[in-house]
């Protein structure tokens, strides 16, 4: 449940803007990662404290501040203070419970996304809230400081050059992380894709209880994953037809393709929905046909030997007088009935196709 | 039922605007608490009469009137004429099962909230319908006057100064109290949460009647739920968007994050409801699945011991002439035959994997 | 079916405005009362003829005209022609199967509403169409002329000159029709949730094909109850917001309220069904519960006493050489041997929890 | 199925505007009625040739022209090209798969719909495709050519000159065309409403799987019926709120009261959905119902009879030395003992209730 | 699974607008067909290399390039560069995974649709993405180089300059195009019409497991088809309705039509779904069904043996004093009164209606 539900009750009756960090885990220290740039040159340093970080403020460079690990209140509050991050802002970087939103405070863009990645082990999605500051030249980036990010790649092509990333502006980088946080939901839609495949396979092969189980545990799944996409189409059309000035017309296009591929997601997650619900469906009904197989067999045993039980039980009878009793071919048959009763019976099953 | 629908038909045939009292229990008195404040001064008094209320409405600081208690007539009456509020508002402050709603008066907003709180004993959700009144420099809070409120943080915000609180106006204080409000939801929703997870548990361990019968009450607590929290969303989107001027520049941002809080304690609900709804299909699901054990069960038995009871029923018959009888071996023989006939058929049904 | 489909063939291939009866009963005259205020005079008489209605037209105090039976077509008509309704006016008038419904003549505005009431009888909801014609001066009202309404209380506030009724327009006297129709509806509303009440008890004390017929029989009256309320809704906020000059603006505040009560109403019926829905599922797996209770039942006799009834079996063979035939202590061997089979079977069933 | 999928296929292909006539039945030859009239004159006649019909173009007169049968590629070529119909016009005209539209050529609209009619053999619904051209001071009406058509009492009024229709333009007789097609719905609904009742009934008194397929028969009914009226809907409210210059003023309040009959029978259906449903719960769950009873039933028998049986089994053992089948009262002790046991299952059943 | 969730993983990190081909097999060659003409000329040609291509970018007459293949990256970076397309179109061109959709990069339009055909063999719909540039005087089509088209009856009007195509435009052409795939579309509807009119007739007759899993196979074509369908009706609607200059006003008449057509297509889908919904309900209660009449056959056969077979073991036992034995009429008595229990309770099951 905690994936659906965090410990928000800690903040009930705290002021707005109070920062406290509702996250599960505390990583060990915050790193912050600092990459300026233009098309020309190129610096990447590690900020040992959140102080270095403030003469890249007003540089004409694009600069790209990654934060790693949002437990640390004070750096939070030091990083907003200088970058002029409305208080609501810095409370909301740390509440990692927040929906995928866009809000515009003019100077800056605040973007919520989250980051999925599939965990091998419990077979379950994980989530990482990432929030991107988009200011006129700098990019500021939280991640929860989980291990692992999606964003290797566009490191790479900053630092080698490549594409059109270092020629355009920070508009451009946060299309980028955006991108790449888009584009990681397709390798999740893959996995899914994948235990749709196996459960739809078992399902037609061998129902079990299990089966049901895994129905159960993909829709969660999809509950879950529809909660993180959904709002993310909104929060990214804001931002293609949005007015602000803090995205160029060029970069538009680009949006409006991740925009595309959002909604390509969350048809996809429609879809597997769809498809869950009529597995349940078959599901139910394969249990049903069990149910009757088992009763078919039931009842011919029944039908087939009861008859006959019945007839031995008459000639068990003592009665001192009781004439077949005393004939010689009597045995025989009684045998003789009791087989033709027996095939008969077989005869009307086969008819009424109950084997 | 008395939660859903409230004993509106005294009201039948009344002309609008009567002042009548629907709630179903009476609390003893009224008790009203008066703050005011401004940057520099706070003063915090209990009004022993309703008139101690009057001197406030004009002063410049900003004044919070709660009145903890619906139930006395005249004390409404006489409030509503001197802060001018409408006969229908009168009404509907007495009126406790409002749905939540904002209306605007052009002097004042009227805002009707739900307060949410969890009963141990029973298990269920009680709400306590929340009338605030934002004027200019005056907040009037009325509440039901059942035990306890959500609003003590703030009060105590106010009296040591910390925050905004006292550097703001009217519109900063009726936002922190919808806040309020909203975060109480939260811890609703943890309780909640809680019990879906209890239930999913006790559903895959020993699913039974009274599994069903939590399943069927959480739903009734979210159908409650949803019709208090539903409308909240609305409310809230139109204080934050609206041309009030009662609603300063500076509030919205706070206002927008109300709202978002309220977005996630809505899909928080349908995400439990979704799960919900699966739980029921797994509970049906398990009946049958204990259903169709049963009967492989009776099946495997019937079809064991039938043909065998027969086989001995045949050599139980009296007939004078049955030569099998006489046969030195014919008992050990029959023996062994029922023998072959029972192990051949659990082979059988080991087969066909019904144990 | 009657209350779902009027006899509206009867009109098929009629030119429209073609005054025709489709009611099922025709009570016998039609009365006609007329209440004349203003907030100095108040006169009040039954109109012996249509003719007396007429004179009243131009007068500048307010009049309500409450015209109780439709089924006398000339009646409608002469008066139509009196105050200038269009013929499909007449026409609707007269159809009691309209939908709830705002038409803005100009002149006057025609509104149709549902009255609802419930028959202690049947205990199905009954209902009857109330048109009202608002004009500049008049309100005109027709019922169907069945027994009772709920505007006395309307009646008696006029004559009293109590309230606001006397001092105002004829808007006002509109609004407070349309109010007594919406506050009956919460009185069906109470009696619904009663039934739901009664209904959900039985459900958990025992379960019955009367309990699904009543189930069936609510979600009628719920889909006969929504037909006649979700309509208004629309009607209501029409008159609100709409820009008829017949409406004066300190009435729209009233209408807001009414507004309320409506959607309060509609909630109430949403909620209503949900419940419903879930009693049905209740229902619905308590038969499947109850199906699993029989089948243990019978496979724990049958378990119990097919190998028991084998073993007698056995030992009634009538061969010549069974050796344990002759033994002292074979009888009692056999019967201890028969319930050491039981115990365990019973033991067996014990530990699967089957009873 | 060929009701909801025609042969579109045999016109894959062919470039836009080709005419091919899709439907399945070939009429023996197109008939065309030509109606002109005004206030003061009124000509009827039949016409021979498509060639007759172009005179009446340019007359100020109203024309109807009813063409009966579309199958005759080259008449509706002809008749076409005189009035100025676009050739996808004429390609629709006889595609009779249409779905219910309007469109606005500027000269003329283009309206398609659906005139139903219940066939007394199959018990179905048959649906025949009208389309009309309203231009200035004419109307044609094609229809498919099946046998008979809801405008005769239109004719006759045009005869008698009685009501409004002959002081009035095309927009009105376009108008009375389509109010007499909806008119035509409410017989049908009328006939299913009686289905729905006789269903109803016998789902009560003896459920049986000719119910089932009843029901499903009806639901097939409504999705078909749907179809064709969901988008009249859409249709007419175009027409009375559009800016045609076609349709006068007087004849939008007309044209308001069909949309409002239209709705009425998009809810009579929307009502039957839900009822047919809830048949469909009963159903199902009268099924486990008889399940149910008829598992009591067994159960009762195999737990009244088969300890008996066993006891029995137990005094036919053949033991030489069983004590009990010495004493002179054993046998009816025995007798004793089976009535006891019998007689206190039973009473342990009436305590279950289970008869 | 792998027509929902195509191998887009193998792009993630890539910068945008990178060309990756990502459908699963690499037909052989790209072939590239030239269409070029105006009313009076017409010049067919097959280009060797896409250079051939790059002439007819600025003639005055209509060109049809329809590129057959698009594995081979370098073709479309080369034609992209040379008609000016934007690498995101290029990119998009390459993902086959794209939903149908339309982008107005003002100098030309990018449209992306989906031909369906039914694969004969595995009686699935497979789906060939087509993406169409059009420009001022050209159309692009690109195909995923799939066996076969729907184009040929288009080359053909071209051809022969039958038809309004040689004297229009690009955007007629790309109507037709448009229009072909529509079309298309009908003929998978027969088929689909086909498969649900078997199943439904398989359902009656003889309802098996296969019946169920045609059933769900056939819910899944409609889930596949309704991803395919549905965007399209933006598409055309916004192509209609748009304000770019390279639709011209006759076209838009055109596609008017071609937006009818979706919206059959659409809601034959729909009505193929509630159809198919329909199925499962009657599917799963005719399991049902069969249940109960196994059920009845049972404890017909056992409420008629098992009080006889009782009979039988009474007068089995071996009780020296039981009288009945030596009376010389015992054993026929006992045989009647067995007669007279059978036949009162095959008339009790009569009267039952059992069988």
């Amino acid at each position: 449940m905690s994936r659906y539900v965090k410990k928000r009750s800690k903040k009930a009756g705290l002021p707005p803007g109070t920062l406290v960090y509702i996250g599960d885990r505390k990583p060990d220290g915050v790193k912050i990662t600092i990459l300026d740039y233009n098309e020309a040159d190129f610096h990447e340093m590690d900020a040992g404290t959140v102080e270095a970080c403030f003469p890249f403020r007003d540089t004409l460079s694009v600069t790209w501040l990654d934060v790693d690990g949002t437990h640390d209140i004070e750096t939070i509050r030091k990083l907003g203070e200088c970058y002029g991050l409305h208080p609501l802002v810095q409370e909301d970087i740390l509440n990692t419970d927040q929906r995928p939103k866009l809000e515009d405070y003019g100077d800056y863009l605040y973007i919520v996304l989250k980051m999925l990645s599939h965990d091998e082990r419990s077979g379950e999605i994980r989530s990482e809230q990432v929030s991107l500051i988009l200011g006129r030249s700098f990019v500021i980036s939280f991640q929860e400081g989980k291990e692992g990010d999606v964003f290797g790649p566009i490191r790479d092509r900053i630092r080698s050059g490549k594409g059109r990333i270092r020629k355009t502006g920070a508009d451009f980088l946060a299309y980028s992380l955006i991108d790449a946080v888009v584009d990681s939901y397709f390798v999740i839609m893959e996995k899914l894709g994948e235990s749709v495949d196996i459960l739809e396979e078992r399902l037609v092969d061998r129902p079990s209880p299990e089966t049901l189980h895994g129905i159960h545990a993909l829709k969660k799944e999809m509950i879950f994953l529809r909660k993180s996409v959904w709002p993310l189409r909104e929060v990214i059309g804001a931002l293609e037809r949005g007015d602000s000035g803090l995205i160029q017309e060029p970069t538009r296009a680009y949006l409006r393709d991740v925009y595309d591929h959002t909604i390509q997601v969350i048809e996809t997650i429609e879809t597997f929905r769809d498809m869950v619900t009529g597995m349940l469906d078959i599901y139910l009904s394969s249990l049903s046909n069990r149910l009757n197989e088992v009763m078919k067999v039931l009842t011919i045993i029944a039908t087939l030997f009861m008859p006959l039980t019945f007839l031995a039980g008459v000639y068990g009878m003592n009665f001192r007088r009781m004439p077949e009793l005393e004939w010689p071919w009597g045995y025989p048959a009684v045998l003789g009935i009791m087989c033709t009763v027996a095939i008969s019976m077989l005869a009307y099953f086969k008819k009424k196709k109950w084997f």
